[in-house]
């Protein structure tokens, strides 16, 4: 029930999922009066199971208040489906706060980890990158940081199937002394090799889409303002780009000459082929979906918790993370 | 002698701007055996007086070691022209850091002033949208954001000529409840009506480019993340588009059918246009140019410095800031 389309955009995206991979089975958490018009509607979803409730999380109500009143809403059913093995991912469109209490106190946060992450992937010149946290922590040290970078490894492994994936923190230049303290003592850290990051230094904002890099690690406040700037210039970009190709009549035919070479570059840059963020270190898959996009975005967000759950991400994260606890200890007992 | 194609884009730079405002006299402080015969090859600046040294800041030093080392820098000389008022305003190219501390050390932070700050312009939408602080702070608190509102606001007024700027804070929402503690108290101070600050709320990373407000103020660590990420998306979108009308024959037509409106676009959002960061908060117009600009991109921070020197701005930074202190004061006393 979340998002500024839902239910539809929810529904018409599963159905363009189940289209793709015909063994996924969907169970749909809302109001059935709503949800079953739509099921009906929907080329392979006519059966589809529902859990029926008329509660739902508003995308104003703070996560406090959403975990407080909300244990019979459509979003705290969905992540109990999880935590009781009924289903294997939760995907959401709604409030993102809420999602995120809701899903830490439900599904648990893993042994080890410090801080549950928001990770998500970006377009770039050559390739996608993942960049976390984007939005969960907004203050971090560097311990949080570092672990951020072993679940981003696991995360970008999962869904790209590259071993050992490049890690780099964000900051305001690159040199290694500038910035705050605790990435100071983050970049120490990744650079040991006994922790087997392929840790290549500090990027800049301008470095988020050159794709020199498969994950940038930042707080949650510093990868919040990147992500939503990067999504405000090429939304303004596309907006200008439209009004000039409608600005005069030899423009117009220009556009529809350049059309065919225009697609692949909107194709690229398609926010919805990005969409699907998820949290990180907690024992089950939660995907967020933007809560703007269509069927066609939605439709990817699911995408992105079907290859998690093909791809043994969860244990990834958790031998990742115990990895470095080992090595924290024994580090702890060679300083003793 | 800063700046990646110093001196010639400083040379041919402030031809540019010699040529648009003849009243302009320029000291060019650097090498002579460099800068002498730039200058006898311009239209306008033949007889222009330099002021010869044969150190320069490097782009990767320190600041520490710039200032330790650097009194005889062209960058430290030429900021001395300001400091003894032989000159109105410095205009560098150079390393930010070493610009910074040495215009602090010789200009001094105004009476009042506890943190000077970076302001810079944005392109949106509609107009242009002034940011702060882009660099200088990376930690800051609700007193140094209330300042930077003040000083951004006259910055603003002096550039633009709009009474009373609209002003936002930086957040990762819009809601009264979110983001750092510090964010929440300088919004509870910057609402005081007593203040006077045209103050609007938060805004997002995304709302940066929509306009919808004219000064944005954050930390100096997410506002280099915003400005950096920003340019790096645009100048991600131009080379794709570049790419995009050389893909084929009807594209390359196309290109060539819409040039007059692609060209008022590529105007719209050109980065050159918007060069000139300013150093607020001290006591004589320091102006930084980008390092990687042309001549086109000199002139216009040369035409910021301009435009600041003609409009009383150093005054009316100083009473605003009067005016927060004598506040505060008072409010002070109310509690007491």
């Amino acid at each position: 029930m979340g998002g500024d389309n839902a239910p539809a955009s929810v529904i018409d995206g599963a159905d363009i999922a189940k289209a793709q991979a015909p063994h996924i089975e969907f169970i749909f958490v809302g109001d059935e009066s709503r949800v079953r018009p739509l099921l009906v509607q929907t080329r392979h979803l006519q059966n589809a199971e529902i859990l029926h409730t008329d509660v739902a999380v508003a995308a104003g109500d703070t996560a406090s208040h959403a975990v407080r009143r909300g244990r019979d809403s459509s979003m705290w059913v969905a992540i109990a489906q999880v935590a009781d093995k009924k289903a294997d991912a939760v995907v959401s469109a709604g409030n993102t706060g809420a999602l995120m209490a809701m899903s830490k106190l439900q599904l648990r946060t893993m042994p080890g980890v410090t801080r549950p992450a928001i990770a998500g992937f970006f377009p770039t010149e050559q390739k996608r990158m993942c960049m976390l946290d984007l939005g969960a922590n907004l203050e971090c040290d560097e311990d949080n940081l570092v672990q951020f970078a072993l679940m981003g490894q696991a995360f970008y492994h999962s869904l790209v199937g590259k071993e050992n994936p490049s890690v780099a923190l964000l900051n305001v230049g690159s040199e290694e002394q500038k910035g705050h303290e605790y990435l100071r003592l983050a970049a120490q850290e990744l650079s040991d090799k006994q922790l087997g990051v392929n840790y290549i230094g500090f990027v800049e904002g301008s470095d988020l889409v050159k794709g020199g890099v498969d994950i940038v690690v930042t707080d949650g406040f510093s990868g919040n303002i990147a992500l939503k700037t990067a999504e405000g210039v090429a939304g303004l970009f596309a907006t200008l780009l439209r009004r000039c190709f409608k600005a005069s009549l030899p423009a117009k035919l220009g556009y529809l000459l350049a059309r065919g070479a225009l697609k692949n570059f909107r194709t690229k840059m398609d926010p919805r082929r990005y969409n699907g963020a998820v949290f990180l270190g907690l024992n089950g898959i939660a995907v967020k979906s933007h809560g703007g996009t269509d069927a066609v975005g939605f439709a990817n967000a699911i995408d992105v918790a079907m290859n998690l759950v093909g791809h043994g991400f969860i244990p990834d994260v958790s031998s990742a993370i115990e990895k470095a606890d080992r090595m924290r200890a024994k580090r702890k007992n060679v300083n003793e």
